[in-house]
């Protein structure tokens, strides 16, 4: 039985519109949080892995593994791992995989987006990369027109209302207002999401999450590694990774993102638990339909009731089950490649109990779901105390 | 002691200016190929590590992970790995890993660029985001420019001549006559060399490595696995990957790729061997000048005599050690994201002695050089029969 591999530390930026930062300022300033949070500095780091989507399109620069890793001032092993906006539970995936290979004892996971110093209309195209370009952006379909489209199938098949498709935005809304990093900390009201600007129908403004930038890291460890720095390590219990068609149309379902199924079947087996089991999760929900379909996906809802659920409090902190408290993608902000990492980050910070107004009380079992594009990549992982 | 892991299959498809094939059908070609070679179809294949740099940039399409996994009509894990040029060994390092990892048994690294597709400019300009946008691109500077750069450092520090300059390039169109993939099969002159329209001083036409399309892909087994497939798996003994600042004027030398020397002391110890038990390298001639300072880094020469042992011959085919067999980047054609992998493939049928003319007679272990941008990413990987 190899070894386990904990994360040891967190460190996030500030998401949102941060004129005054580039890539290479959020990325030092995450891993520094990190670092410190783990009470060790870089000369500890042996191997860092890097989740981004798109800087060679924001920002006209590849070769991110390098950037970064030269501003730790070292020479370390460096890794850009990309699926889309499942980018960095992606690099989650190959720090741990790294340490299990039994090639490194402590690597830096970091994630970067920089979104802002291109127009809307440049973001919104850069982003159609994460589809299929041939078969989908080279028509004009964009991301909000997708997952319209598996909006108004859900609707159609499972009666999901217009209120009920509001109410995750809602409740991230609220989330965030704890979340000192989140981008968009304050209340909107199921009429304020109706009315807000249409952006593809049924989609508001307020059903899609925002362009931000950002950064998060987390620093794993092996286990043996990991006690010298912490007293409150958190476990990657288990992980899943599965993929499906890149293009809608050539998926078995609208309303169901089978590759997300497939990674928590798979994340829940490696780590020994069930849908049941998991107290806090952070869902993708890029638009308010993706969280809805999101915890149906998981088996924390039956098919078609997410909606409901979500509306009756079901997924609030304290509820059946905590669902995006940090605020999600939708409250919290998407820097596309940070958000796996902020997602694992604030799972740790939960299991660690440290997190102060937005913690779900004895929370011990946590579960990261992050998704590429219109669900063709789907990561799950699964953090244990 | 963890399983070795094999290279069990190889599969190529023809480098050059394929204007009927888009980076799906080429990557297909080199899949299926590879799963040909090993007596497999895709159903053995648990998962996929996919080498590209900048499909983004050069298609709009990001996300290649899926959408390559999604050609195999399976839905197994997938992930996009990227370090700008070195972004195949890249692949090739994750791949191992996760078998070392105890993740998966079989596992099909590819790698894929379609480069053809954009303007010259707009390829050139691509390239440039695996330098320093900020620091280099912005101001002007293209790869040519930077690799002239340090030719000239070289000339001046040890005597380079440019007949010197010209030899790495003259004997890898000759190497490329005998590979039925390379996109320049044909024999070039010193004098042709030296008169070629100018790029960037010293640099001509000649010492520079093409824009290609093409893709490679190996598949990569456990050990016990390996033997049920072939009776000539070819191990990866050893696997070194270090950085370096991503700008130029940030590092201690000119003359040197420090991040190749460090990743292939790191692959010699993994491997336990040395310079000298190198009988056949691929190595990254991206220009001329960067093979002269490769066979110098990796240990073969002393630094400053590359140049001199190329021109003597010690480098060609049954020399002292055969370097780019395969033709390298410049005779065979560097399609991105496809080039450590195919290096790759190249050792592996070397190591197998099944490789034709171009054959090294009893070679038993070779190593791959694969360089990021100007040299801030340097993969070492060793091979051994």
């Amino acid at each position: 039985m190899a070894e386990r591999v904990a994360v040891i530390g967190v460190g996030l930026t500030k998401f949102g519109e941060l004129w005054t930062k580039g890539i290479r300022d959020l990325a030092i300033e995450a891993g520094a949080k990190a670092m410190e949070d783990a009470n060790m500095n870089s000369k500890d780091i042996d191997a860092m892995y890097v989740g981004n989507m798109s800087a060679g399109r924001f920002a006209g620069q590849e070769h991110l593994n390098a950037l970064i890793a030269d501003q730790t001032g070292l020479n370390i092993p460096s890794t850009r791992v990309e699926g889309a906006c499942a980018s960095g539970s992606l690099a989650v995936r190959e720090g741990m995989f790294s340490i299990l290979a039994g090639q490194h004892d402590i690597v830096l996971v970091g994630g970067a987006e920089k979104m802002s110093d291109v127009s809307t209309a440049q973001a919104t195209t850069g982003l159609m990369g994460a589809a299929d370009e041939e078969w989908e952006g080279f028509h004009g379909l964009t991301f909000p027109g997708l997952y319209a489209l598996m909006a108004k199938k859900h609707m159609h098949d499972f009666g999901t209302t217009r209120e009920q498709l509001a109410a995750p935005a809602i409740k991230n809304h609220h989330n965030a207002i704890m979340n000192p990093i989140a981008q968009f900390p304050f209340e909107i009201t199921t009429e304020k999401v109706i009315n807000a600007t249409m952006v593809a129908d049924p989609l508001t403004l307020l059903d899609c999450s925002p362009i931000s930038d950002g950064a998060a890291a987390i620093i794993l460890a092996r286990e043996s590694v990991a006690r010298k720095y912490t007293d409150t390590p958190v476990f990657i219990g288990g992980t899943g990774l599965s993929t499906d068609a890149l293009a809608l149309h050539d998926r078995r379902t609208l309303t169901a993102l089978d590759a997300a199924v497939r990674a928590s079947k798979r994340a829940y087996e490696m780590a020994g638990v069930t849908a049941k089991d998991i107290q806090v999760a952070e869902v993708h929900d890029c638009f308010t339909i993706a969280e809805i379909m999101a915890v149906e996906d998981l088996g924390f809802f039956k098919k078609g009731e997410g909606g409901k659920a979500t509306m009756d409090g079901e997924t609030q902190i304290g509820g059946k089950i905590s669902v995006n408290t940090s605020g999600g993608l939708k409250g919290a902000g998407h820097p596309v490649g940070a958000t796996g990492i902020k997602q694992a980050a604030e799972i740790v910070m939960q299991l660690r109990g440290d997190i102060g107004k937005r913690q779900v009380s004895g929370a011990e079992i946590g579960l990261t779901h992050n998704v590429g594009g219109s669900g063709a990549t789907a990561v799950v992982n699964i953090f244990k105390r």
